[in-house]
């Protein structure tokens, strides 16, 4: 769907922690807008947030905050998007979805700009879904070499930081370490000095819902029905930003050299990869950053020659993996509206 | 070579991490000995150091403490074990050595006693190497299924903690951590909160060492030179526990529920499975304990049917990634003297 050149924009979930980091993307970034509305739940409502030197006040959840809305972003739970979402579609507006409401519904693009972000499908789309997290941060590293070569299977394992289970998550893990200091060791379960399997529920085939999320929103988004993944998703004590180590096989032979310079000139990402300096991707370098970092690209002679390669990746979860490809979603729109 | 029933016992290195927990080790398991003399730099000879209510004093390492010792466990480093290892040896010892000087060296065992302590190799053997921390934990875990299907390809990245890297690796974690908590960073590179790619030399093959050893010492203790394996070794903020996600290709199929009854049966093997809880092994569920702890055992579809599997594993790095193996080296030749 067009998008007029500014705006009107519409926030749900305003003071989020994906809702708070898209603000600050509006601003960092000079979104051109007309007017934005900040919506959140009666009990954040009156919460007052600055963009661009100017008081707004974030008002409770109400439909009618569509009415002339252009573009609507849903930075809310799957439920309230699924509950909500059509209704600022048939206001007339342009909505991105940040939750999984969305995602496997053949009708809704799920889109990653670098990858899929210029079809006829998302041009016509009034409702676009935002991909997981995890999802977005290894497809926008593996993808330059999707398109080079093929990629028939990849075996990934996750580092996620705490910023993907929300600021509940990320207050459990710094007071624990704070605790720590003190000899206590804070509440909640273990998270500070520990790791566990992603806390997401599991089903019959012993997957995660972060694992299904991976194979299955990567299917969509590469529109490859036979690519084969195995992964595990891990939460590890870090505050907001993925790592993964992804080891692909390829289908056509591709040797390191030409991974690193496909990946040096690919779009969304900055290669990070300094062997003599032991420096590769790592979340305090990550965080804050618009970019995918990838690093650790290195041939992977378990598999037959050239088949075979190795990659460590890192990524903002807040950014990249939730506020940025939202945001960049819409800039595209805009930005093939003026081309 | 075989051991009498209460050896006379010397360690190398006994104020160091690893040296420090296998005496905890000697104490808790009640370890038959005639006597200890505990070794270590000069720097830190005069400490006093408790075992079974006595206290010991820790003398400057001299080669004349090897005389008249039975077993000597050697918990310096590589170049001093390489210095005077053999020196124990010719003083008529069985030395244990805990470094990587000699695990590559084709006529010195590199032993896990659950896999292969029991050899005409190791029964002859007068030095013996204890593998690396992070190849111990994998192969304790894989081994049975190896010994039941075979096993042709492992794609393993790790969760390594910060005892790997010694006692200043441990407290430059902790005083990040504290420091964080009155809003400082502390010193050194970042660790707390963040992650980092091993911190051992990355070779032209973009392999760094850890990576290498994992490779190199599973197919000597395996007898294997066929297996192939993709190694990602990753620091992660944790204090004394690896954790290891662990992706295997099968020779022949096994279903799941075999795998487990496989590993639920398995010496060093605690199986920590519980999908309804979500609750797998941890590092702090993993630290002070004896066992490998396995879970996340499921099927990996992105295989051929049942060639597939994979595991998420988490040992004690100082225990059974170090003190604890090297000490049930010894235990098991004590044993087999008696058998």
């Amino acid at each position: 769907m067009p998008l007029p050149e500014r705006p009107v924009v519409v926030i749900v979930g305003a003071t989020g922690l994906v809702g708070r980091e898209l603000l600050a993307l509006l601003e960092e970034r000079r979104f051109p807008l007309a007017e934005v509305r900040l919506l959140a739940s009666a009990a954040s409502a009156g919460t007052m947030v600055d963009l661009d030197g100017t008081a707004h006040a974030v008002e409770a959840f109400d439909r009618s905050a569509f009415d002339g809305a252009d573009l609507v972003f849903f930075c809310s739970s799957g439920d309230h998007a699924r509950e909500h979402a059509h209704a600022a579609v048939e206001a007339g507006a342009l909505v991105i979805d940040n939750s999984s409401a969305y995602r496997m519904d053949q009708t809704v693009p799920l889109v990653v700009p670098e990858i899929n972000g210029d079809t006829p499908e998302v041009e016509r789309a009034r409702l676009i879904a935002n991909p997981n997290c995890s999802t977005i941060i290894a497809l926008v590293a593996v993808n330059p070499i999707r398109l080079a070569v093929g990629v028939e299977r990849m075996v990934v394992s996750t580092y996620q930081a705490a910023s993907g289970g929300g600021r509940a998550m990320m207050q459990m893990l710094t007071d624990q370490a704070h605790a720590h200091a003190t000899g206590g060791s804070g509440e909640g379960r273990p998270y500070a000095f520990n790791l566990f399997s992603h806390d997401s529920p599991i089903g019959i085939d012993g997957q995660n819902e972060e694992e299904r999320k991976l194979v299955r929103e990567t299917r969509r988004i590469w529109n490859d029905s036979e690519i084969r993944i195995a992964a595990t998703c891990v939460r590890v004590p870090v505050l907001r930003a993925h790592c993964e180590s992804i080891n692909l096989t390829l289908r056509d032979p591709l040797n390191e050299d030409d991974a690193r310079r496909l990946l040096q000139s690919a779009p969304g990402v900055t290669v990070l990869d300094d062997r003599a300096a032991n420096r590769f991707p790592e979340p305090v370098t990550a965080s804050g950053g618009d970019d995918v970092l990838v690093g650790r690209i290195r041939q992977d002679t378990s598999q037959p020659p050239g088949r075979g390669l190795s990659l460590f990746v890192a990524g903002d979860q807040l950014r990249k993996g939730a506020a940025l490809n939202a945001l960049q979603i819409a800039e595209q729109r805009i930005a093939a509206l003026r081309g």
